[in-house]
């Protein structure tokens, strides 16, 4: 089945800095898919901190558990990262453990970085064994024809269902040098906190020491990718890496600037990810105020992003606020009726318990037909906040899930 | 928007016991629905003792608050329920209240039960003020009208979105003696556990003390209604009201059949309301075994059972096991990859942790071309166990949810 490019998709690849100290190939390995690419070794040189935030799930697949083993190494050695699409490598046994095994190791080989930094990520079938000779095959092209200019190309190569590749890129100023960031991802259906079927890849040519990057990715991905649903189901094999190589010369370790670049560089790839939810044809952005606390606000979002009778309620047009009210209601966090208030984009819908007096509906509904959408939601009860991203829940989502084995 | 008659329903409302000491009336208020029924009366003989489970819903509706603050009354007066549809009476301020005060007041004034013992629920539309003026201009009418054989018109009265009239009834046998419980529900989309947009109304003319009563009703409703989703949305409105009338004379407190009879008919309603879910095409039972608790247990069952990835699967007939691990795995309750299996009907197809090697992918199919599906899940952990109910997730809820203002 070959997806039509999603409305919500952006105009194009955007124009990345390139990140001195990383090249990138790609091959095609026919792992699944004939006639494109499905194999991508990313190679970082020595002095790189890596650092990665992986999904929660308790059947987390084979690539994932060796990569959560790696992470956290602060040894100055070299990187690499080998991905392939068209299969998970999970609920594969020990025979997937095994083929993890035998893929760092002949990339270790080939590339010449030690085994314990070769981090690898799969993504596709569930269930199916890795044939990783198919990608062991490739390695010494791929490491003949590795190039720094290369990182579209390797966005192309981790698609599954994806209907558009995801790239986005920052410069930092740090003491009158520039630094650089780049990252791509791919992920557009099982989409929902705790990384679901997301695979992410930054790099930089900053210096970070590695506990201070792993710290900044973390925080970073709990306002950014773990904000983000499309249909509430988390994968078994996301994974966020993030490579900072050190090529540039410029350390950037606890600098704000760097950090907010990093921050912004996922937030765009999350909300490209987002864009391309499976059927979406609605980018909305949750944004809730008045809570007891940023995490009750991030409850209370995340309840009112994934509803199905919201989501299908915006992907009719409907300003229907009492399907807002009941998923507030049901989060499981705090919520007083009488002081909540919600907005469509600028129409103030419900007043602290009530229909607003001056509410027409078709302000709101006028609101609704546009293609980037705002919730607002106040709790009228404290200080935290929170914004969550989500998509409609649409006739080409059932289309997809209900008709294309994944 | 009327709706064809959902294809799991029954083959017809069933024959109902009479219940000694309740009286039903219906009657067309125009609450909001033409040319239909929308108010239902019941009336209980004093010596009643009425026990209630509502939904957790922290913006829950005035009707809802009003019930929970009058449950636990021991009294041995009459009682009454009042149950409109059209309107929800949710999220309607401090007006909401005053209508549920100005309705329970004429209620006890025309039926001559204390307003402490008169409960009312209203299911529809969120956030318009209820005409309750509509309603009460019906009261005296209803009054003379009431008849012990009218439950199947008050289960016609209460629908909102509903294709079908839900209804189930028991007798059971105590020293030689007969008593009887008979019940009604209404229900079919923004249905998950907590009771979502669930109405439930059970008589039986055993004596059952209110104490003892309210804790089977409890228990048994974390079985049967608190095990079933279709959505995982939850409604503001949700009620389950059962009265014991007593007028049979035989004394069933803590008796195990009379039990079993009340969970029973809990169960069947319960049921009933799955297989009227919106757009449903298949009903699925969802059985987990082997977790640490039982509680665990019913997270992963309710994990599976809400997941949209899941549902769509069961749609499309496709007997997508990798779906299942994911749902597992995300569910946040433990479970050891390596320890899984799963079966679809009686087709094993995983077996701890890998894809079982006698099974044959037709095999499975064919029991997902069904209408009433199997989902067994073993963790391999423990002995904790529950089984959950479900249906799929179709094209025919998209329609509904985002074409229709419920």
């Amino acid at each position: 089945m070959t997806l039509p490019r999603s409305p919500l998709a952006p105009a194009g690849f955007p124009d990345l800095p390139v990140i001195a100290g990383v090249r990138f190939a790609t091959a095609a390995a026919g792992v699944k898919y004939q006639g494109r690419t499905d194999v991508m070794l990313a190679v970082m040189t020595p002095g790189t901190s890596v650092a990665g935030v992986f999904t929660k799930s308790a059947t987390r697949a084979a690539p994932v558990l060796d990569c959560q083993a790696k992470i956290g190494d602060v040894s100055n050695a070299g990187a690499a990262i080998l991905v392939n699409s068209g299969n998970a490598n999970a609920f594969t046994g020990h025979y997937g453990q095994s083929s993890v095994q035998d893929v760092t190791r002949a990339v270790s080989d080939v590339v010449g970085v030690p085994v314990t930094r070769v981090f690898t990520a799969s993504t596709g079938v569930i269930g199916e064994p890795l044939p990783h000779n198919k990608i062991v095959d490739q390695l010494a092209t791929l490491n003949q024809t590795l190039s720094d200019a290369a990182i579209e190309p390797a966005a192309q190569a981790i698609m599954t269902t994806d209907t558009f590749t995801k790239g986005a890129g920052r410069r930092v100023e740090i003491d009158g040098k520039t630094v650089s960031i780049a990252g791509i991802a791919k992920g557009s259906g099982m989409i929902a906190p705790d990384m679901a079927t997301m695979l992410v890849f930054i790099f930089t040519d900053a210096i970070v020491a590695q506990p201070a990057l792993q710290s900044q990715v973390t925080a970073a991905a709990d306002r950014t990718f773990n904000c983000i649903t499309v249909d509430s189901d988390t994968s078994t094999s996301d994974s966020l890496l993030v490579g900072a190589t050190g090529a540039s010369g410029v350390d950037a370790t606890g600098n704000a600037d760097f950090a907010t670049a990093l921050h912004d560089v996922m937030l765009d790839l999350a909300q490209q990810v987002v864009r391309d939810g499976e059927g979406a044809t609605k980018f909305v952005e949750i944004r809730v105020t008045g809570a007891l606390s940023d995490s009750d606000a991030k409850t209370h979002g995340l309840s009112v992003a994934n509803s199905p009778l919201v989501k299908t309620a915006i992907a009719g047009e409907d300003p229907n606020w009492g399907r807002v009210v009941m998923a507030v209601g049901k989060s499981g966090a705090p919520a007083d009726r009488d002081r909540l208030s919600i907005w469509f984009g600028d129409t103030l819908v419900a007043d602290k318990g009530w229909v607003s007096p001056e509410y027409r509906e078709q302000d709101a509904a006028g609101h609704m037909k546009g293609q980037d959408l705002l919730i607002r939601i106040d709790l009228g009860m404290g200080e935290g906040q929170a914004t969550v991203w989500t998509c409609d829940f649409t006739h080409g989502y059932i289309q997809i899930n209900a008709d294309y084995r994944s």
